[in-house]
């Protein structure tokens, strides 16, 4: 069982954006709102959208599940008004929910959140409890930055941020430190933002994590993109932790934070299980995702991570820890799930 | 011959601190204005600072000379006025002269720039021109983010930087890709803001490098911290160019761009060595700089970049290049300055 923990749909059908036009005009014009959150879009629509993708790319690489999840960057919750937030994002969900109930047996769900920049995390609580309860999801994705690369909400391990980990950890479920698309034209989202996003937050993770992991002893991070930049200056990340006085990071943080295998090339994937224990490593791809194409020097796609992965030099216990068993402690409520659908 | 290309002067005399007071403070008071930029600092005071930090640690580590700027975080564009930048810059500028004329064997110098946010870098002109002509300084420290935090300028690539180009060209001096501190709470300096600063110059650098480098065929910047997470992500960012439709980047963008090891540990030094040709490769410590501590598993400073590179399995030829000979290619004028101290 090889399970990819990060996969967004995106392949939508063309008839979410254009609910998300109409939604977006009725910023500038209220007779041009849509008239009903139903998309109109059938079952056969999803499933031609994932069967010719996703799914399809899962029978060629010989991966079984995908946790997944809207696209991140049409999360966008900088755009427009904290209500257009909450509309968007249910409706997000719900359009993952079905794809998790055409193919049980290969997508589980994980939601995005109504976050809105300036707005307390307290408003997502609902939406987290809706998703996992009734849609059978296991995570969410946490934006660190809703204002889409201007930074202006506080890190998080402020108290902003408690009232989303108190229902996190109530309902056993972990998030993705993810952010969206970017607003600034300094940051290109998935080559900047999404990579200085997932550094910035466990740097965050380092100053202040110890009061929040004594405040949410099971409180659980999956960061993606292999981490941003961490592995690569686990060095740099080790000595500042030291400097500033803390207990090795590998002690308290490393308990509570993972890193996924979305690295698009063999000496990147080498570096993290040489760096990372692999107790914290989770196998992903983000596919269909970040980068589309074909490697000329692999002949194979950059995201075909698995590839990757299987010429790892660890032990085998470690790979299986990588592709399967490790998912199931971050993510709990994955075996309930697979136990549903019976994969388990 | 080992030349570290990022030093900084970080030890500076505690003079310079009350100076900085008294020009902040003036900006609520104008009565608190320093009445003089003397700062009565005298050359056995910065002998002092050198000869207990660097230049002990050139000695103990066997490197010879060090291409040294001011204090990265010290630069602080963002903070007061424009007047303050300038003002402040020339300061730190005239300082790091001194260490090169008490210290001609072992220091040389760049300079930091006044640059301040939403200003144009034509008003950095003058200081660099005075530094790379007066001073004899063969580079300077270019801050693609001079709001510290907000990124409020154009990405590198805009027409607004040009001004700082052109005479960057005409003098045939580098920039090293800085940014300075972070006022922004979400980003830790050295941990986050620095990483993040790299990589989002690289990626700014794949977007708009193309005409940026048709404009300025001799233009060169060199991105500290081993790349940010560029070397980690290569994959990502070979494959986010292909996607683009842009040429391979190892064969436009790094003839222009060039990575420093001041990475601290032996697995991030090994891939940045696999994965980036040795010609794009720059020896570096940013000592006495990020991380201070020493590394409990290796009983070394974490910041001791020398004994890394050392181990690396790359020719002799190769290695070299990292440790010497890519200095005078990147920054012509060392050559012209290590002849003048009689060092060449």
């Amino acid at each position: 069982m090889i399970i990819d923990c990060h996969g967004h749909y995106t392949t939508e059908p063309g008839k979410l954006f254009n609910f998300r036009d109409k939604q977006l005009a009725g910023l500038a014009d209220a007779s041009r709102k849509p008239t009903s959150d139903n998309l109109g879009i059938t079952d056969d629509e999803i499933k031609a959208s994932i069967e010719g993708a996703q799914r399809k790319q899962q029978k060629e690489r010989g991966t079984d599940l995908t946790i997944f999840s809207p696209r991140a960057s049409g999360m966008a919750h900088h755009v427009g008004t904290e209500a257009v937030s909450q509309q968007w994002t249910k409706i997000c969900n719900d359009l993952v929910y079905r794809v998790t109930e055409l193919f049980p047996q290969n997508f589980i769900g994980v939601c995005q959140l109504p976050q809105h920049p300036g707005v307390s995390p307290a408003n997502c609580v609902k939406e987290l409890e809706r998703c996992v309860k009734e849609l059978g999801f296991v995570g969410c994705n946490l934006s660190p930055d809703p204002s889409g690369g201007y930074w202006q909400d506080p890190p998080m391990t402020d108290k902003f941020w408690y009232p989303i980990y108190e229902k996190m950890c109530e309902l056993d479920v972990p998030a993705m430190v993810h952010v969206s698309s970017s607003c600034n034209p300094c940051f290109h989202a998935t080559g900047a933002h999404y990579i200085n996003g997932d550094t910035t937050a466990f740097m965050q993770l380092i100053t202040g994590g110890e009061k929040l992991f004594k405040d949410f002893p099971n409180l659980r991070f999956i960061i993606p993109h292999g981490g941003g930049a961490v592995p690569y200056h686990w060095g740099r990340y080790r000595g500042l932790a030291q400097d500033m006085g803390k207990p090795p990071i590998e002690d308290w943080l490393m308990k509570h934070v993972f890193f996924d295998t979305c690295v698009y090339h063999q000496p990147g994937i080498n570096l993290l299980a040489e760096v990372i224990p692999a107790d914290n490593i989770l196998f992903a791809s983000e596919m269909v995702g970040a980068v589309k194409g074909i490697d000329p020097k692999s002949g194979h796609n950059y995201d075909d991570t698995r590839r990757y992965v299987d010429k790892l030099k660890v032990s085998e216990g470690d790979k299986k820890k990588i592709f399967e068993t490790n998912v199931y402690k971050v993510y709990p409520r994955v075996k309930e799930r697979m136990k549903k659908v019976g994969l388990a």
